[in-house]
């Protein structure tokens, strides 16, 4: 029997976006978004909210910012059947530029944050819930923090209002029993609230964990199509919804917007398992090394970048 | 701490060589073994062991044979710190054209069968092992098995003499629970033997699927670098290793030669996740109609190949 907690959140253009600065035409978003609402996913993440002020429209496309008239141009006069997420980071978003929910098509917001920004992410969580929305907090990059800090923030997210707390392998370091170990935790020491997880594909681990994470109970799983995201990519949400037993869930819908819209993008640019996407994985390293090994003239000298990477102060 | 009783296989040149009818040159399968060797890999599969009436030299290269000639250009004159193991396919090999174990550098026999060859098997695994091998028996493509055929094949083989028993996922079917379940009912239906894993890669799921047998006190598994072979492939290898904790298995080695011969490869035939595989995989279907539309002249037309592969008779 399926689980009717679980939800589905695609981050096809949010996370896919950080390889082409957002500039996806408004053909590919409202393809993928009527391909995710035909397939049942529950929630599509369409970019960042990002204040215009700190970013030019020069330089990045329309789903760094998610405003209102941009959202309008994707879901049109059709039904909307699909629930809309951004991204908030901490520091790049005025309090003042994010819309009352009422005037906005989005209905959910994801606060990203590390371990030392907890209270500035709940403080801008709370201000979302207050202006109306569907909130979580997405704790990123726990592989490398302490098991005091991480602690110490999951108190402080108890106590918040924040009624979802996201695991989040930023490094693709972690295997099953890392999630089993953390899923545990998180469960106990945020009773009430309900967890999710976000993988990456650094060790071709991010389904795998995501369903380590269901097994766990986890209910809000991350996935993009095909995998598509910076560096290693993410756990593939066509390979997700086969795997979930909900007969709300089809396939079809993602496996044909993958071949209009994704392939193509494939055949441009480089996401999922490259070896120095595994190195950083393993060593449990920011991609940002293996990210610029990728794009280097010698992407291939792997056995340099290996040594490189070993040699890092840790 | 590791677990000793823990060895690794190196499959790369055997079931990479599906790919390529085993055309790689000297250079390479020295070069493979050589990189495994400093690794500390504990078996390089070098190939099938077949005889020479039943294929053609103009057909397929040196490693559908095994022939000694062959094994005694890669290994030459430096000392063996590596066992070589071949496969054998029933049917594609006389009894009397496999060596004694005293004339063959081969150290191992895997003999690889379907549940209904399993009687065929045990008495080819029964001679090599009086010839002197060590020998194992690897029950393919078990995720299409009933489960009353499976426990009679499981029943007859913890009767017979031959020591290690592989799980094969020969589709690309499994995910982590299905290997918990194989493996116990595995251990208990062979007390006193060592039970091995095979996973494909079709789901993303052949590492995971790896590190869920070792939980599950698996013992013998294979991988081939960067995870080459037939579709979707296997296990990559430099994951597994990096992953092992027995301070002998060194990553370095299968880095390098990933760059000088795998990824040399990787730009001539397509190996890893593409959509065709994933669809087989999650309908626990072979491969074979994977590879013909990865082949064919309009491999991006996935759509269309999914809904031949929901159409088809089960």
């Amino acid at each position: 029997m399926y689980r009717p907690e679980i939800k589905v959140i695609d981050c096809t253009v949010r996370d896919g976006g950080l390889m082409n600065k957002w500039q996806f035409s408004d053909e590919f978003v409202r393809n993928v978004y009527h391909a995710l609402s035909k397939a049942g996913v529950d929630y599509m993440e369409i970019g960042y909210l990002s204040s215009e002020c700190m970013f030019s429209r020069k330089e990045v496309g329309a789903w760094k910012f998610c405003a209102e008239k941009d959202l309008q141009k994707i879901i049109g006069d059709s039904e909307k059947k699909i629930k809309l997420s951004a991204m908030a980071d901490i520091g790049r978003i005025e309090y003042d530029d994010i819309p009352m929910k009422c005037d906005s098509s989005l209905d959910m917001i994801r606060v990203a944050c590390y371990v030392h920004q907890v209270d500035a992410a709940i403080d801008l969580a709370h201000h979302c819930i207050d202006k109306g929305y569907e909130v979580t907090i997405n704790l990123m990059a726990v592989s490398t923090v302490s098991q005091r800090d991480l602690e110490e923030a999951l108190q402080d997210l108890a106590k918040s209002r924040v009624p979802i707390i996201y695991l989040v392998d930023s490094f693709g370091f972690f295997y099953s029993e890392h999630i089993d170990v953390l899923a545990k935790k998180y469960m106990e020491s945020l009773p009430g609230k309900t967890i999710g997880i976000h993988c990456h594909n650094n060790q071709q681990l991010g389904f795998a964990n995501t369903i380590s994470a269901i097994i766990n109970g986890i209910n809000y799983l991350d996935a993009t199509l095909y995998g598509i995201g910076r560096g290693a990519g993410n756990c593939p949400l066509e390979l997700l919804i086969s795997f979930l037993k909900n007969p709300k869930f089809k396939v079809r819908p993602l496996i044909e917007v993958i071949e209009k819209e994704i392939l193509p993008w494939s055949k441009k640019i480089d996401w999922g398992y490259f070896v120095p996407y595994m190195i950083t994985g393993t060593l449990n390293q920011h991609p940002r090394t293996a990210i610029a090994q990728m794009e280097s003239d010698d992407p291939d000298k792997i056995t340099d970048f290996y040594d490189q990477a070993i040699s890092l102060p840790t």
